[in-house]
């Protein structure tokens, strides 16, 4: 993947590329923190409860998602508080959708971001009351983010959400995903469930900032189609995961997928097939952050996003397969 | 409870009463329809998740909650979009309650709505999924209702809804009643549960439209009482017939209380006194309906929902047990 590499750092120094990097982290620590702070237990929470809330707050994922909002947010001339709302709230669905994920009657799974999963910890009645926990303040930080901003907005962003995260969205995606039977090894089902399961959260993560900062319809339409390719690349990368790493690696329950039946890309076209499409969705990527970043210069920090995906399939070739990349 | 019937219905004759018992009727019908009808599936609904709403969207509950918050809304001068979103927005948010509530992890149990519960008839990821869409285009719902309304306004309600529906509210009570141990018979326990658990939405019921409508702050606070005195009495009405009732007459499973220790009234102080508290209640309650009637013409509408709550109280009468009413 050197080539697409290249092209989208062209014009940036090492040493940008490394203060670039810097501020990255940087971001991704504040919003850390943030995403600890902004759930606030009061002292009378039930304590299973609380404790299963304060073990998924002190337990951030890579934040990714909440950097793009973050500094989309910002880029667009929303102000600090509202982008960092946005950021928040959609780590706090993406966090409460692992929650629901990991359940015995999902993907049962043992494993998430290092530790025991909060229902094999607390129960199961208890990792779903911090699920939704998570909903509610999710849903609060949105709608307080759009407080003040003209009817219009505000009517456009809440139909975004809505359909990306409802019955249109996300949860039809989950569903497809428990009911999935790889009877017919096809690239398309599991792309079409990929969509719906993981790249909605993603496209909020892009469109809602410009949206909400009454950006232009063209750099939004841009922004959902960056958000649309990066989202099916990185739900590629992770079925690849799936097969390829051991549970210690990734820090999750791996190798599920065939296990239970469920959709992965891998699974149905095989290995080579699948990092051929992850460079043709890199390569679309690549095109739109280049011409965004010609734009406005403060769009430049994709460019880092767009590294650390790489380096995340550069990881796969240290993985159980050799992998030629 | 004669007396205080008699008190809240003074100064309207049986012709007024039947008027507004079928005028209460037609607005519950139309109320049943938009419970359908607002919560639209695309085609591509995946066949699991869709059969379970539209099992869950053609079964709707008493619609009293609805009901409540449609005619508040109009009463307090919002319009009829605006309250009817909103009525249907609280029902969506209880019925997904029950959802949840009715899981193996949670209650456990295998009826409700007079027919078997969802996650029976479609395994409790579908359920989940299911509630997890209920509850989403809810907060699509409510949000779209304040949009056009001042930023005070909004800003105001978000922040009641956040209260009531989150780690403060619903879902404390629902992990407090998960995790009671009734050690200690008491009425305070029970109470506290019942006050998160199930008046959070009742108040969301009575509140919200007065307050979305820009309300005189008095007239809110009273609305607020009068939820609190109606929402404790509902309950204790509820955990009366757990006990009293067969699960054929509740339409829901019954007598799971005691059997998995968790809070109830009247297994805690006994029938006599958690009767004693009902009439205690309604008492309350009458004086804030009698006041409120007097200001506005519009809030008579309470009178006949009070007559519901007595009728609710009578039926406890043909039970198990005598109980002098």
């Amino acid at each position: 993947m050197k080539e697409s590499r290249h092209t989208a750092s062209a014009g940036r120094t090492r040493i940008e590329n490394m203060l670039s990097a810097r501020e990255s982290a940087s971001v991704r620590k504040r919003l850390k923190d943030a995403f600890a702070s902004q759930m606030q237990l009061a002292p009378h929470t039930e304590r299973h409860l609380s404790g299963a809330l304060q073990d998924t707050l002190q337990r951030p994922g890579s934040m990714v998602r909440a950097e793009i909002a973050y500094r989309l947010g910002l880029s667009s001339g929303l102000d600090d508080r509202r982008s960092e709302w946005l950021a928040i709230s959609i780590e706090y669905f993406h966090t409460a959708s692992l929650l629901f994920d990991d359940l015995p009657s999902m993907d049962n799974a043992t494993h998430r971001r290092g530790n025991r999963c909060v229902h094999q910890i607390f129960g199961e009645g208890t990792a779903i009351l911090a699920a939704l926990a998570l909903i509610n303040r999710a849903y609060a930080l949105l709608w307080k983010m759009t407080v003040g901003l003209s009817p219009e907005v505000q009517a456009r962003s809440l139909a975004y959400v809505e359909c990306h995260l409802g019955v249109s969205g996300v949860l039809n995606g989950q569903s497809r995903d428990l009911h999935y039977s790889a009877a017919e090894p096809s690239l398309r089902v599991p792309q079409q469930v990929a969509m719906q399961k993981t790249v909605s959260l993603i496209r909020l993560a892009f469109v809602l900032p410009a949206m909400a900062a009454g950006a232009p319809i063209r750099e939004i339409h841009s922004l959902d189609r960056l958000a649309v390719s990066w989202g099916l690349s990185y739900q590629t990368l992770d079925d690849l995961k799936d097969i390829l790493h051991t549970t210690g690696q990734g820090g999750k329950t791996t190798a599920r997928d065939a296990h239970l039946d469920r959709p992965n890309l891998a699974l149905s076209v095989g290995v080579a097939e699948s990092l051929n499409y992850l460079r043709r969705l890199m390569n679309i990527g690549d095109k739109i952050v280049l011409r965004l970043g010609g734009e406005r210069k403060s769009f430049d920090f994709l460019t880092t996003i767009r590294e650390q995906l790489d380096r995340e399939i550069a990881s796969l070739a240290g993985a159980k397969t050799a992998v030629n990349l």
